[in-house]
Formats: structure tokens, sequence, C-alpha cells
């Protein structure tokens, strides 16, 4: 049988394998020219010595004499920041049968590097550390305010992830409600927890650690797997090991360890694939849901190596050319220099 | 206020409308080279004259002496077709905590003209209807067999949409189960029912009737409209203006209706975007629950003129650049020649 359709524990969303030969990294590797990039650009809005062409800024975090990493509002914000709506609410309106809600809300771009040419890849794991430090702060923060449901992390990176600036940044935004799409994902985990009595996240990591044919790269408070269920070729997912429902309950001392296997992932995405386009997203329960026992946050990133198209769009499954366990015996193999 | 985000009252999803400034259909237009293509490829399976090069053909429409249009099996299928386990069912397989199916269903190709430069657009209505006469039959039989649960019928056109090959085609999967994606859609309109005795469908097709500032184009059978909602720019949905839950349900004598209105919205699109990529699907019922009150077949066609990144994955949200009222009027005042 050369076709499969594996469910995925925690979401029940099936992915159809059709896997027609053993590929090989080289067939996802892209074939364009490498743009090379100065450290420094005129025009880039987010480099060392052009701070003033961004909003005022949020967030610093030094390093040095320099800042390292910094968090400024979005000049283009897909959702708006008002001050005086905090304590009156968020306004909804009726026309006709239809809702709609004012964009209020939170869009800040993190600011990876001074640098206009860095990259995850090629910093040391302490930077890596402050943007994670950079996230959790904005998290909490952001999650203070009660207009703010979701709170969603995200990071594009390449044309085909949806970018538009080169220099590295990442982005919050904060929506006043949480959607179908995640209160399906913790529906779910929570009638898993019912049946079992455990977190089905947890119940992953326990079986992916034991069978090790998926697993990436871990340390002492985290786990990287290729899931069983991937969506796209290369789909990685971070756990943190002990159950944690929100990624506001981090702790400071967890976050070189985050940044430890987060860096180390990507960079073996890097050297196998040629620096393939991605985006990675923080999955989490909403924080005004923090401590519940059936959802566990993670970091999910998804390559950008196929085009999802009509059948995957119109049945919300997705067709994967590759299996889990070769990627994740690739990446395995592949050094980190 | 210059960010709303509006509800789909059939699905309850939400899309954030981000509109910066009125844009014109210029700014969605593409800076591509069109490639100038023949009539006829002599590499191309779709190819009238190739016949040999595709498996054996399924269903063929003829007009004249030539066929018009033609089903194959994919040669290259997501899921595979076994006669000898039709009535015996698929087989699911246990592995440690984790669930798979045999990936056994249905993949096949509606080559939509003999011609490898033909498009719907250049098409007259009657060979249209043709292609859409072809859906309704696989549809059909493909619906008759139990291991098909859901059939799903879409169109990849253009790379960006997911297509491989110029020659015109459309595709039909058909799967051993209705995923969750599917199931929550049908759960809302079900919900809606119970809360207003209505077909969910039914009272948007009423209102946008009524109200008129999101059609595109209707006759008598047939109902275009960008929706309230519209989840990317120019998307637009063709409702059956009568309650219909299940593309099976359709009668012959409404097809050339609705090749009208399908060509017609094509040839708008492509006339006013020159020549956007786009998927269309067909959402419908599985056809085991044909003739319910809830549910309410319909087309969607989704132009990829904007890149899903990090938050649309992680949200399940959209954000979109341009309000459907004014992608209906653009629509609206494109003549169709």
């Amino acid at each position: 049988m050369s076709s499969i359709i594996r469910q995925d524990l925690s979401t029940k969303d099936w992915t159809i394998f059709s896997v027609k030969r053993a590929q090989r990294p080289n067939d996802f590797k892209r074939s364009r020219k490498q743009k090379i990039q100065k450290q420094h650009e005129l025009s880039c809005p987010f480099c060392k010595g052009n701070e003033s062409m961004t909003p005022e800024e949020i967030l610093v975090i030094n390093g040095g004499k320099d800042w390292s990493v910094r968090v400024v509002p979005n000049k283009f914000p897909a959702v708006e920041y008002k001050k005086d709506t905090r304590e009156g609410g968020e306004r909804r309106h009726i026309s006709g049968p239809y809702l709609s809600i004012d964009g209020i809300g939170r869009h800040e771009v993190i600011i990876e590097s001074p640098k206009h040419n860095d990259n995850i890849v090629k910093m040391d794991t302490g930077h890596v550390e402050k943007i994670i430090k950079a996230y959790r702060q904005r998290f909490l923060d952001i999650s203070r305010d009660k207009m703010n449901q979701l709170v969603t992390v995200f990071k594009n990176h390449g044309k085909r992830a949806g970018t538009s600036i080169d220099h590295p940044h990442s982005q919050i935004v904060a929506t006043p409600f949480v959607p179908g799409f995640i209160r399906n994902k913790m529906f779910e985990a929570q009638r898993y927890y019912d049946d079992f009595g455990n977190c089905v996240y947890c119940d992953i990591i326990k079986n992916e650690l034991k069978d090790g044919s998926r697993i990436v790269y871990d340390n002492n408070k985290f786990l990287a797997v290729t899931p069983f269920a991937s969506v796209v070729p290369y789909n990685i997912v971070i756990y943190p090991k002990k159950h944690q429902s929100c990624f506001a309950e981090t702790n400071e001392d967890e976050l070189l360890d985050l940044a430890s296997v987060l860096r180390t992932v990507l960079k073996k995405l890097y050297d196998l694939l040629d620096d393939p386009d991605y985006n990675f997203v923080i999955d989490s329960s909403p924080a005004d849901q923090s401590g519940n026992r059936h959802y566990h946050w993670h970091i999910e990133i998804l390559p950008r190596l196929s085009t999802r198209a009509g059948f995957e769009i119109g049945s919300g499954m997705n067709i994967n050319s590759i299996f889990p366990e070769t990627c994740a015996e690739n990446l395995r193999n592949q050094k980190v220099k």
C-alpha cells in the first residue's frame, strides 16, 4: 500500500501520505539564487541606526552597549491598539444577519537583531534566548489586558512564507476572541483528557520519547519531533517535556533550553534544505485558561516546500509526500556545524 | 476604524479586514509574462491524440466527432482505488496511540478539453456544462460506493494554486471518512438550523439578494457573491438559490445555468485581474446525508493573490486587504466580452 492516511492524535485531523519513492533532501531544495545581503541597509526600518523609522519601542533587550532585540508596534497593523477602549471593551456590530467586531488588539514586531543579514541559525544561543524572552514578556503583558483573548506569536521566514521584509523579525498579534480553529483544538484535547485522564500532548511526548523514530533533537526540558501526521514535509513540533498549558507558564530559567532546541532544529533545516522558507507559530492556551490540564503549548514549524491546493483547502486534509520518520532521520543525521 | 473583523455566519470563522486604502484591481495583477501555448503538446498526456498516455478512461462526454471532456484515474493518486476491498471496507491500523487508515478511495482527473491551451473562460457555456455534467456523474457514481465518505471536486488553476500541468483539468478525490473540517461546518449549520429553523445558507442568499452590494452575477437558479467575511481578495461563492444540501441533488436541467454563472464569474476575474491563479472547490454535504435541511452545497472560488502566513496558519483567521463590496463592484463593472 503506497497511500496511508494518518490521524493527528491531538487534533483528530488527517494527513494523506502519498509517497512515491524515497524523497531525498535535494528534492526539496530551492534553485533560487541567494541574495547577498549587507549587515546594514539604509532604507530598512529595523536596522541599527534607523530606529527613528519605527514607532516608539515597547521593549528593548540589551546586550553590551547595543540593543539586541527590540519590540515595536507594527506600522501597518492588522488590528489596532486603542488605549481608551481597554476598559470599555471592543465594539460589536450587527449588519443584517452578520456580526463584526472593531479590529482592536495588538500587532507588534519583534526585531530579532540589529543586523540586517542576521538569522536565528547564525546567532549564538544566548541571543536566541533574548528573542524568546521578548516573546514571553510581550505575551505576558499583552495577556494582562482583558481585551486580548488570543495572543499569537509567529515568524514568517522567506517570501513563500509571506514575509516582505528581509531583516529578521517575528510578530505578535492579539485578537479580542478565541477563533473556532483554536477552540476546536482545545475541545479535542479536553475530550481526550476526559476519556483517558491525561493531557494528549503529554501522552504524545511519552510515546515519541519511547519510540524514537520521529525525534529530531531534545534536551532536558524540550523535545523536537516530526509529528506522526505531519501536515507538510519537514514539519517539526517543539514541546516542553513538562506539562504546561500556556506559554505564559514557562519559567525564565527554561528559556535557554528552548532557545537551544529552536536554534538547533532551524539550523538543521537550514543546512539540510538550503535555507528553506518557513513559518513558525507558538500554539498555546489563551492566558486566561492558563493552568488547565488538557492543553499543552508548543511551537509548530512549517517549512514552505509544497503548495496547498484545492483539495487541502476544500477538505481541510493535507497531502504529504514524505513520511516524518524519513525527515527525522535526515535531520538527526544533519550535524550542526 | 480602519480594521474590522467580520464573522462568516455559516462557519463562525473570522476574517480581519485591514484595508489601508482603496485597492485597485491593478494592485493584484501579476507582472508575469504569459506563456504562449500551443493547442497541442506532444508530451502532454491530456491532449487529444495522446489518450494512450493516461490510464483507461472512466467517462467520456462527446461533442461532434471528438471527445469534449474525458475522465481518467489520476496516474499518481493521493488515494487508491481497490476494487477488491469495496465490500470489505478500509483497513484501520493502530500504532502505539496513533490511528491510521489505508489510503483507499478515488482520485480522478477531469480533462476539460482536448485542447492544451483551452480555458473555461474561452469555452462556450455548452462546453462548460459538459464539464459540470462530468463532475456530477462522477460525484454520483463515486458516492454510490459506500467506501467513499467525502467526495471533493476541485480545480487548481496556475502555479500559485498548486498545479503542475497546464492542460485544463479538474480533479476528484474521495476519502473513506468525513474530516473534522467539514464536520465542523456541518455542525455550525445544524446549530443555526436548530436556533432559527432555517438553512443558514438560504438565509445568507436571501440577505445577499436583498442587500445587493456583494452580488457579482446571478441568473434564475444560481447566485454568485463575494462573501461578507471573504477569506481572500476576490473570494467568490456560487450558491444554488433553491435549497440543496448535496451536489448530487442537482438536476440535469440546472447545469446549464450553473455553467453560465461559473463561466461568467471566472471570465470577469480573468479580464479584471489578468488571469489570476485560483482554486475552486465544490463544498457539499456527503452524499449519504443528502436531503438534509441545514447544509447547502456551493462552489468556493479562491484566487491566489495573497500568501497565507504564520498568523493565518496559527490562528485559523484570515487577514484580507480589500472589502468584498469593493471586489463585487469591480467584478460587476467588468463587462464580459
